[in-house]
């Protein structure tokens, strides 16, 4: 294990100590008393990697290395260290303390950029406190505004404000940032799929965020008694309902392109074990890197809902969520792989089936995503695990890049 | 509307005034306030038709015209008086009430018999306070013991004992009756189901009450992000389930002669819109009429399931409930028909998918069932509504029925 490999697993093993839920997961809600101590941590390496630190008025911490041109835009590389309830120690973690060792490179390797280059470390992406998620990224590109911000409560009443300054945060500072000052944002994530280890490839460069979709779809017939009611004269919802969700995954398939289609929620009513289900409510979940694949899914999921619309059966579609898919910038893009290649490292190129704060610094900077592969696939649990070579690999490929964006010499 | 149509309007107006929600359907649970209102209604009537009254040590009604033949078996003639919650008025009340006015035509008609009649209102046969139904029947037969009676408590903690010595009943009086003393018991009952109504036949010969079979299926699968997890790679426990679902249908259309299948219940874990379900337990109730096409069921049913047991999917069932068809006797089946046909009254035969009072009795008597239309086919809700004209219809048929059985002249 090289060096950087075990400060990687350091910085991971320190962090994943500050949960609310010890021996069981990560537990780190945003404003929280482990929050705080995760900040004080990262804020603590920052200086030791010769960062200026500070924090703005959402709670997101930049550790700035000035570069030599006078109001140059910022090259931002880190990711967020909030989590789920009892969720892993990568998920978000990673990132950061990527970002972290590529400003502790810079140090190692005495470089000046031109450009600035800024670590950062992003609060609330999971949306476990105040819901919605991304609050962090969303707080700097103005997606969300100062309004909005101060009306977020979380589901003990407490607002965000409120919660910011019991850890001594000030929630007065600038939260929004002029998109001027930023020259890239590059993400290191987990993969949170078992794409890049089925495949036995440390790195995947992101082409897309993919866009998402979700439906709701109602299904109602008539309720009727188990042994009374004769199969000819049924208006099963469920058995309409199965009919249709068999037929998903075809949809998706057909769509090709790591198109996905998922129906997470289902409930059936009345739900007793002897009376004909009159109404079945479910979910459907859409996702695809392109846009045109999307539109074409929930137009087939329509079509398939609306064919077993009949005289006992009446279906309804509502539309729930729509996320576009979001591209990563293609030069930056170019620049990795041919890192990548120089580094001798295998990469493949994937999308990232779920949302990051990439997607939405993608609005107003060029964004591009690393993936490293995740254990089993499964992230979010306790269980979530990724190598800390791969993310010391993912390390010397950032710097790089780093270097190259930030003109360092 | 002639006098006996006009009775039976009567007797079901007046028990529907015996209800724990007026205004949203009949509700009497066993030995409750409106269960002693109904029971002194009936009790009246019996006496009033001059019937010797007499309660047994589990609360059922029985009024008995005495029979010349010394020691002879009765011919009983009822149904139950309970409901469920907001029910509606004719399941088991018509049937009682068809009881009282066949005993009020013996009285009219100044008719003796030879075995004795009597008129039967049961307690519990919904088992909506005590679990598990049929209880006045089965303290009946003997099936439900003294010590288990002694047990059983609603879901207040309220013994049946002292909910019966709340409303005065003596719970020490004998239960089990000798089956000597039973030469029949004939039911009429709302169909609650749309077969006599879709014919236009306002008469039902039940020939048999179906086996029930209860299975539980279990689908295991793996759970995982609904954005991250490719199509290919996933083992999605509701996409199986839904497969199965969508093709119980057809194994009960292929096993005929009024087989059913219904999955009432199921559930989905975890349940969120955006992870694919690693667990679906879903309840399968078959029904037939005759044991054999319950048996080919079952076989099918657990086919279907293992058929989708491979690596990713893990399937498992259950079995919650058996309780085997029951024959109803075919020598009053004859005499019914026979009956019909002499009052020129249209008639069909048919199962009946609910369980009665009568497949108890047939354990150890000669039982059998009619049946009435029953409106759009609904029951145990408000709307429940039979036309009291088939009622009077059915008592003209129990009537020459009970004065064959019981040899009156």
């Amino acid at each position: 294990m090289n060096d950087l490999q075990q400060r990687m697993e350091t910085h991971i093993g320190r962090l994943s100590e500050f949960t609310a839920t010890p021996g069981n997961g990560t537990t780190r809600l945003t404003y929280s008393k482990e929050d705080l101590q995760a900040r004080l941590y990262i804020k603590e390496k920052m200086q030791e990697y010769g960062l200026q630190v500070r924090e703005d008025g959402i709670g997101n911490i930049f550790g700035r290395l000035e570069g030599t041109l006078t109001g140059a835009p910022s090259v931002l590389i880190g990711s967020h260290f909030d989590s789920v309830p009892n969720g892993g120690s990568y998920d978000g973690p990673a990132g950061v303390v990527a970002g972290l060792e590529v400003a502790a490179l810079f140090k190692e390797n005495n470089l000046t950029p031109k450009y600035p280059l800024e670590v950062i470390a992003l609060v609330e992406e999971e949306g476990a406190r105040f819901e919605g998620g991304l609050m962090g990224s969303r707080g700097i590109t103005g997606v969300l505004n100062e309004e909005d911000f101060k009306n977020l409560t979380d589901k003990d009443g407490i607002k965000t404000i409120e919660a910011m300054a019991e850890i001594g945060l000030d929630s007065s500072l600038p939260k929004k940032r002029d998109p001027k000052t930023m020259k890239a944002y590059l993400e290191l994530h987990i993969e949170q799929g078992p794409i890049l280890e089925g495949k036995g490839i440390p790195i995947g460069l992101v082409k897309a965020i993919v866009g998402l979709v979700q439906l709701e779809v109602t299904v109602e017939g008539k309720a009727g008694h188990a042994g009374t009611m004769p199969m000819e004269h049924r208006s099963d919802a469920l058995v309409a309902a199965a009919k249709m969700i068999a037929r998903l995954p075809e949809l998706a398939l057909n769509e090709g392109e790591g198109s996905v289609i998922t129906t997470g929620r289902l409930n059936v009513f009345p739900n007793g074990s002897n009376v004909i289900p009159n109404k079945v409510v479910f979910t459907v979940d859409l996702r695809s890197g392109k846009e045109e694949h999307i539109l074409s899914m929930i137009e087939n999921v329509k079509e398939l809902v609306d064919s077993y619309n009949d005289s006992g059966i009446k279906t309804s579609v509502a539309h729930q969520l729509y996320m576009a898919p979001k591209a990563m910038d293609s030069d930056i893009i170019s620049l990795l792989k041919e890192k990548c290649s120089e580094l001798d490292v295998p990469y493949c190129s994937l999308n990232s089936g779920a949302g990051h704060d990439a997607m939405v610094f993608s609005d107003v900077t060029a964004a591009a995503m690393l993936f490293i592969p995740s254990r089993d696939g499964v992230s979010h649990c306790p269980e979530e695990w990724s190598d800390s070579k791969d993310i010391a690999t993912a390390v010397q490929i950032l710097f790089e890049a780093a270097k190259a964006l930030t003109e360092a010499e």
